[in-house]
């Protein structure tokens, strides 16, 4: 059994699978009729992350705990480990974890008997974020091969361009990076190009957000940050036809894209935020099915108070 | 469709509806069957507001999500509008806001997809709660015709005094303000009477809370507040004999009413607080109706575990 | 009617009962049909407690509501008592209360008409952890005569302390206390021995946190406090074969017990947590059915979509 906490350790089927089992999701309700208590513990702000774990959850029907930093034990001294420990022998049957440690999976990953969903992991993995991109390209062109993926923005520190690119890369997709110097990774080997290559080549073109949050000052590849790095509304109007935009959230408006385009019609912005509950609930379905916490038994059609409708012909059943 | 925004949205006829509608709700426990989310997006401090609503949704059975600014994006700077529309594409079928902008829904209103219900705005609008004071002096009195109403209090800075006495004028109350001359608002036309007058004509003294967290400091005009112009045990028992007394909470005690009057027998305090439930049940209800999130078929009565009591012939029916 | 605040107001009778049914709970799965809300005011810090109740809420099918002090109107000066009246008015059935004040309860326990529930006051009273402790001895040995239990650390700021050396007296045990001299509480007539006598006869050893947040520095008799009066990994061999250890977490590894030894094979530290949801769920049944919110006929066996199963012939009815 393993847990889920980043692209490496999935194949290509692996995501596919996920992909699959998310589409099945959007057609049709389903809910698990044992009662199942995911623990979610956020260490870092978020909204939309989770939220949309906590609405996932709830779609299945499944039970949500919200784990607040600020009034748990935490502020005793408590660490990640026994934090994690407590929440398994009080019943969680699943953690989902963002933290601002790149490592933090390291000290629990053999030591908890529940499986473990990585909901963010400092500057490396946001393995669901990158799933439920692939999902929306996957939505929009049924296929990666041959498609032109550009990841633009502060490449160093973002969690999503690595999960990303390695994830679309294992599924056959060309991935380049472009971005301002000061925010080039020497260790991730992509091509980079210029803005105005990305609008030319791109098919999808995956904006990040400027993380202020991380950066103690602008350096000076930062100034005039939108007309040089970002997607200008003179840029967008150059790319190809069919190309879609996509940004993880939240938006800087008018620094790694102008305001105006946030909701253009080559826009998927907040498309990738719907299907990412869904993404998700497939992410939380797969793990209980593989840690044996349910079995397709549990799994039934919404609106149905009677039981019985196994799904054991969906698709995915394995 | 209508957002639920404000007072000056609704004719009288509205109002009466829902008043009748939680009246019903009061009289038999429903639920909606299918599955329906609520986003409560809290922006101010709240106790009463924000779990009289999830307590409402939840009588209701919905789901509710809970944001929590201080463990959120718009700790990256994030806009309310960027906010609501990432809960609107994860999934959420109704937004409660409240903000301490007096116009916050004005970059919301035309670009939001889901009802959005006003949960108490800046200094000028609380619906909900003017809602609930009405349907406390429904419940009591039978009518609004040649009820004297007294709004007593820091007129100036509450969001109540404004919604309430737009709401019950219209509903056909006379209406009167009393308070310390600083807390005049000369841009509401309503009687200003003494806290001496109010007592021996209001069939209803309506008191608000002094803001203590809106002032940087008290003027002079607060030296004595409650001596001066608040509801002391002298002036109650100038009171009519069947006058009754409302406060929207928190209340300071022994400023705007002396403490041995919060719980008196002319009290409707915490009468009040429990109609609120009802009421945002209604509103919530209606909402979803009117935008056609729900039909009535999906509304039923509880502790039936059989579908297809269809409400069709309750009194909300329109 | 009585809340249910601290172990004085038990007998050895209702102690047992209410272990009893916490084994009914573990055996068997449960739900109450009717809607009950609980709301959990938590003024401190707390992780285990805090979502132990809402897990033992959601086990039986209630609805938590969560109060967060920072963003309530507890910012506004809204006194714990008007607090608790809102939760009251607003439709909460059962209060969950922790607080930092050792009286937290006068000023509510004549006027709330709904059951209180302590969880955690002050330095005195923490009345289902005792239970949970209580309940782990008790499915460890099956009795509590001739049992000796030694309860180790800070005394003198401890409430578990206080409350499980009253209940575990109660029930029979031989009841020790050992620690630092500073720790002593003058106030409670239990033998003091050494931590080494301590290993040598009891059959229970009862680790309590050090409450660093308690204290403003540590007195000289802190230092090398875990040489000379924390467990071990020497001490630990010292202990009878068949001797446990307990703690009611948050751990201080390395401080009141060595790191190694916080999941030994003697170890029941998480057992305990997992022990905690079903004591907490028969709390919270015991008090909604003397309290008559809820009968047995609202209870039933989950995964069971007929009603009908009365649990009348369940051990706890009475």
């Amino acid at each position: 059994m393993k847990h889920f906490l980043s692209v490496q350790d999935m194949t290509a089927k692996d995501m596919i699978d996920l992909l699959e089992m998310a589409q099945s999701f959007r057609e049709e309700e389903i809910r698990i009729t044992k009662q199942v208590f995911a623990a979610n513990l956020f260490f870092e702000p978020s909204t939309r992350t989770k939220s949309s774990f906590i609405i996932a959850e709830k779609k299945l029907g499944m039970e949500s705990l919200e784990f607040n930093v600020e009034s748990s034990s935490m502020k005793k001294g408590e660490s990640l480990y026994d934090t994690a420990k407590t929440f398994e022998a009080i019943g969680a049957n699943v953690l989902v974890v963002r933290h601002e440690a790149d490592d933090w999976a390291n000290e629990l990953k053999d030591k908890i008997a529940i499986p473990i969903v990585n909901g963010g992991a400092g500057t490396k993995a946001h393995p669901t974020q990158s799933l439920l991109d692939a999902d929306t390209i996957y939505q929009e062109f049924g296929t990666f091969e041959n498609i032109n993926i550009v990841i633009a923005g502060d490449i160093k520190h973002s969690r999503v361009a690595k999960s990303n690119a390695e994830m679309l890369t294992k599924l056959g997709a060309n991935v380049y990076f472009t971005c301002a110097p000061d925010f080039q990774d020497k260790n991730l080997d992509y091509p980079y190009i210029t803005m105005d290559e990305a609008v030319e080549i791109g098919d999808v073109l995956m904006l990040l957000r400027i993380q202020h949050e991380r950066h103690n000052e602008f350096s000076s590849s930062t100034v005039n940050y939108h007309e040089n790095f970002g997607l200008t509304i003179e840029r967008e109007k150059r790319m190809k036809n069919h190309a879609i935009i996509l940004h993880p959230g939240p938006v800087n408006r008018g620094v790694e894209i102008d305001s105006d385009l946030v909701e253009c019609e080559r826009s998927r912005i907040f498309k990738q935020m719907s299907n990412g509950v869904f993404v998700r609930m497939a992410v939380l379905t797969t793990q209980l099915l593989n840690w044996g916490i349910i079995d397709e038994y549990h799994i039934e059609k919404r609106n149905n108070n009677c039981r019985g409708q196994s799904v054991s012909n969906m698709r995915f059943a394995n």
